[in-house]
């Protein structure tokens, strides 16, 4: 794939059609394909190191924390006491580095992709840190076949995937919910990625509906970041416990928790504001017109 | 200005060196020099017709809502009895369309640029409908000469401005907020278009600085918005009134006042929600390193 053009890298999807996002390139540092997609990390000139597959982007190291951070801490936040945690997907180590802030004994990341892995290792070494730590395990190989051998395993399950094309297709379906209840041990969590309110409120909606028939709580929640389209990205929520209310954290972390976990977009206000949804959206998840 | 290649226009600034937003050009409208600035509508294949100004996107047709209602109902739902309100550019009709949802006597727009309002009555009908209300009063002109001629007039005073090179560059500086101040009656707000916190954070804590020093009451808040750089835009909110919480506005919007204004983005809870900030930008605001 041309993905670079006279020093940009462009962001073009079918996904978002009729926009792109550009980010100026200093220096290609890996260009391969590997045996699930094409991955490219760039040196940018204004965002640090990016990894970008199947020609879009994953992580900047300038603005990539919004996203790991939300991802993980509103459901760990949300569980009394998770103590086993499975992520699907999340092979830069970024979603891993934001659980092991947390007490837990294990936390298993199954990706699909060691190419992903070695290339975190070697490129975004703020993200990799995580697979020096001894509670996390790597098993490389397919979400759902994993999870298919390990019933009944898990507090809480993070699927950190790419976007509803490719190899992450699957992870958008009501048969992955479905097999994500079956893994979580009793009153488990899980946060999946749930694409954009601006861009993809019908797959949102959808997967808000499919999900209430799996989960007896779901919800959605949203952050900002600048490098993913439209600049803002949110979480499909779904709770085994029927008193769980994601919009309010069981843990509060705030000014001293912020800073032992070096959080730089995550605090419990955020938490709570992460649920409150523009009218059009509000609407839609109620099915109302606009 | 070669701002459009192989049919997308692409935005391109030292206000956001590195990263570029690009719509596709289904059809250019108008590209002509004003007075100003170089003005540019077309209309894309996705977001419908675009107003560019020197190169910059001020407005889509697809979301400009988002910023329209904020900049707007957080001030006027912040003031209890707002009844003349001034609007410092906002020539695409836009803020003032929704100044009018107000119970108001009259709305004053002062905009420096008539080719702004001209292009926008021509190709951009859903904001330029405020232009038919006999409540709007236009004047071409200055906003610092107009305010200098008309001091304590105005309950609210909004300031849909460009960003802070070109013709707005003076409506960033204390100067300007000195000169809203004196342009306000008893218990007066303003709301002034405040930058982007992923992008911006230094002139936006030196912002929320300076107009300390003005009014006793100072904050910010945000939306997002796709096709503002970085896909965030936020709002400097100042009060006359020592008494003013932006936080907890005074009348409340639910279901039936924003079905009635035809609300797609502000509601009470997000009006609420709009103040709540990352962890990155709590700890600017207050001076803490992150």
């Amino acid at each position: 794939m041309d993905l670079i053009k006279n020093g940009w890298f462009t962001e073009v999807s079918t996904l978002w059609p009729g926009q792109s996002m550009s980010l100026k390139v200093e220096e290609v540092l890996i260009h391969e394909q590997s045996a699930f997609q094409d991955v490219l990390v760039f040196k940018s000139t204004n965002y640090g190191n990016v990894l970008v597959l199947d020609g879009v982007i994953q992580v900047t190291e300038r603005d990539e924390f919004s996203y790991q951070e939300m991802i993980v801490h509103i459901p760990m936040n949300s569980h009394p006491n998770p103590k086993r945690v499975l992520i699907v997907g999340g092979g830069d180590g970024g979603a891993a580095r934001e659980v092991l802030k947390h007490d837990i004994d294990e936390v298993v990341m199954c990706e699909i992709d060691k190419k992903v892995i070695e290339v975190s290792k070697k490129y975004l070494p703020s993200l990799a840190v995580s697979f020096a730590d001894p509670r996390l395990t790597v098993h490389i190989g397919d979400g759902f076949e994993f999870m298919k051998k390990n019933q009944e395993a898990f507090d809480v399950i993070i699927t950190d995937s790419s976007d509803p094309v490719g190899p992450a297709e699957s992870l958008f379906q009501k048969s992955y919910f479905d097999l994500l209840k079956s893994a979580l041990r009793p009153g488990g969590i899980v946060s999946s990625q749930g694409e954009c309110l601006w861009l993809h409120l019908d797959i949102i909606t959808n997967m808000q509906d499919f999900c209430k028939g799996v989960f007896p709580v779901v919800d959605y929640a949203y952050c900002t970041i600048p490098t993913y389209p439209s600049g803002q990205i949110g979480f499909t929520l779904c709770s085994l416990n029927p008193e769980t209310n994601f919009k309010e954290p069981v843990r509060e972390w705030g000014e001293s928790q912020t800073k032992l976990h070096k959080l730089r977009y995550y605090n419990s206000a955020i938490h709570r504001a992460a649920f409150v949804l523009p009218e059009f959206a509000r609407k839609a998840f109620k099915k109302e017109s606009v």
